[in-house]
């Protein structure tokens, strides 16, 4: 595990500052195309290339299932985690269908489904079967937390291999709203009854018993929060600490990532706290409708590029905006300077 | 000029029913799509199709001069207006790269620029050399204003007979968000000061001008202002009678709209006024940087979809949106349902 200290890479700063003028010259007033042109230049600085692009994108979804199911946190059975594995491998669920409109790169990698499964294309990299329950005892052992970093890191070892242009993280584990808000609490402090939202569509009077599982789960293992690792290891889950190690080596292998919403997030404060300067090479794809999302804003520079009431996970937040990542660079790349077109500049 | 006057088409309320029912059978959370499950079910009634589609997109620019340019209220020269239109036509706007990317059909239709152009590509449909200076008199004749209106309406016709799925109108014209702020205080009564932005980038001082001289314009015209086209043929412009035009139009023949950010939005703010059915067939797209955008969001029943502090115009901010359209539309139309993937249901 001798990577998980590798430091992260640092955009270029050079290609950076070209990218700043450049965009002071294209026929605009200047600014007008909003987060458009913060994005196309944080991408040239991140690729080291003049001319960002966002051609070949790779996503990997990871699945797991969390022993702190069995207290009854979800509005889905269990089985589902599994279900919904088979449906993104048969092309069915939102982030299959969204993947072939973007020709992106789609594996799903089983970092510890409860019952494993076997299909050709399937990765399997199984630290386990399940966690076990948060609320009880640590989720991981330190093996397990490992093996799962490590198929996250794979997973970029792979798109990088391909010469991913952009990484996209996703996920699926029925539970995971649990855990991701109990890292949230524990990572920002984040009060647990305004962090803890419907997930997958709890009502009220599940709402109510989420908050009290989330807050045994936080009483079990506060000893540990000064220590995001360890924080992880008790919380869990699997999948989590997967996009965790994907994230951290994406940063040191100089891959931008698209992070998706509310258990992305959730993994990139824990990459965050464990190496700042991850910050640099996550941008935040969109605002998460789950009731926690907002807490974790204040940690990244930038705000998530949209506000759809998306709250799905799979890494369907972060596909749907790659569109806009490709515009930005497009915009970039070839729209004229005033000069080129003759355009009179401002009075 | 009867035209005008023709219903609205009405959304096809069968396919709207069977469009929310499907949402609500694919292998998601109820609503965990967000804004994207609206889309598609609105899209499916409006294109009176279960399964809809934005393939074919057609852009018209609409591009004239405002005679109270000369009050100097913008930050560039006028002559910008009509570089701007040689721009478009060589593939060097913003506009022009995004419908490239976006493989979408592009015209540019001078309504009105205050030097004539000849360019083999460019729709010649003038209202005359730019409007008057509605500080001093009305922007328009009434002939003027029909002319500008017909010009739009010519452009849907014409999009319309090429298989639009999507019609999408941008404009150029130096002042214009003089025009338009005049026409959201007139039309929404929106206060003078809070609704008038930097436009292409007034500072401090060339904000507070631009104040006085929307002030004068409304204080000239008030007494028109209970009629929304007549309020629209004092204030002008022309670009944005002809995007009126078009709006009408679109909802007579049944050609589904997205509306671009502050200057599309006061052309639509006309056409409600005239026909409020007209309503049903505009999206908006983006949430416009510009001061005074938000004074217009209650009259529609939609939030724009998208919110990248952009500023531009040309129907730029519209075009960024056309591909979360095709992405709620392939994800409508192509993922499993609960049945066909064999996961279990809510518990």
């Amino acid at each position: 595990m001798e990577w998980l200290n590798t430091p992260c890479q640092l955009p270029d700063a050079r290609v950076l500052e070209v990218a700043l003028e450049r965009q002071s010259r294209l026929t605009k007033p200047p600014g007008a195309l909003g987060a458009l042109e913060a994005v196309a230049v944080m991408l040239a600085g991140l690729q080291g290339r003049e001319q960002p692009c966002v051609d070949k994108v790779c996503i990997s979804i990871f699945a797991a299932d969390h022993g702190v199911a069995e207290e009854g946190v979800s509005a889905f059975p269990q089985a589902v985690t599994a279900q919904m594995v088979q449906n993104f491998l048969a092309g069915g669920a939102a982030i299959s269908v969204l993947a072939g409109e973007l020709g992106a790169t789609l594996e799903v990698v089983d970092v510890g489904v409860k019952t494993p499964l076997f299909h050709p294309q399937l990765v399997s990299q199984r630290a386990g079967d399940g966690t076990a329950n948060s609320a009880l005892e640590a989720a991981m052992s330190q093996a397990q937390l490992h093996l799962a970093l490590q198929a996250g890191a794979d997973a970029l070892e792979r798109a990088h291999a391909a010469g991913a242009d952009l990484f996209i993280g996703g996920e699926m584990g029925i539970a995971n709203t649990t855990a991701a808000t109990a890292l949230y609490c524990a990572l920002l402090d984040a009060p647990i009854r305004e962090a803890t939202g419907a997930g997958t569509g709890l009502d009220a009077a599940g709402m109510a018993h989420k908050v009290t599982v989330i807050r045994r789960i936080l009483n079990k293992h506060r000893q540990h929060f000064h220590d995001p690792m360890e924080t992880l290891r008790c919380i869990g889950g699997f999948e989590i600490a997967a996009l965790t190690g994907a994230y951290l080596r994406a940063a040191q292998l100089g891959v931008p990532v698209l992070v998706d919403g509310f258990i992305g997030t959730a993994a990139a404060l824990v990459a965050l706290r464990y190496q700042p300067a991850v910050g640099e090479w996550l941008l935040l794809s969109h605002q998460s409708a789950e009731q926690g999302y907002k807490f974790a804003l204040a940690a990244f520079t930038h705000p998530p590029l949209l506000d759809l009431g998306m709250r799905l996970g799979e890494g369907s937040g972060a596909a749907v905006a790659v569109p806009l990542l490709r515009l930005a660079c497009a915009l970039h790349n070839n729209m004229a300077t005033f000069a080129e077109a003759a355009v009179a500049a401002k009075l």
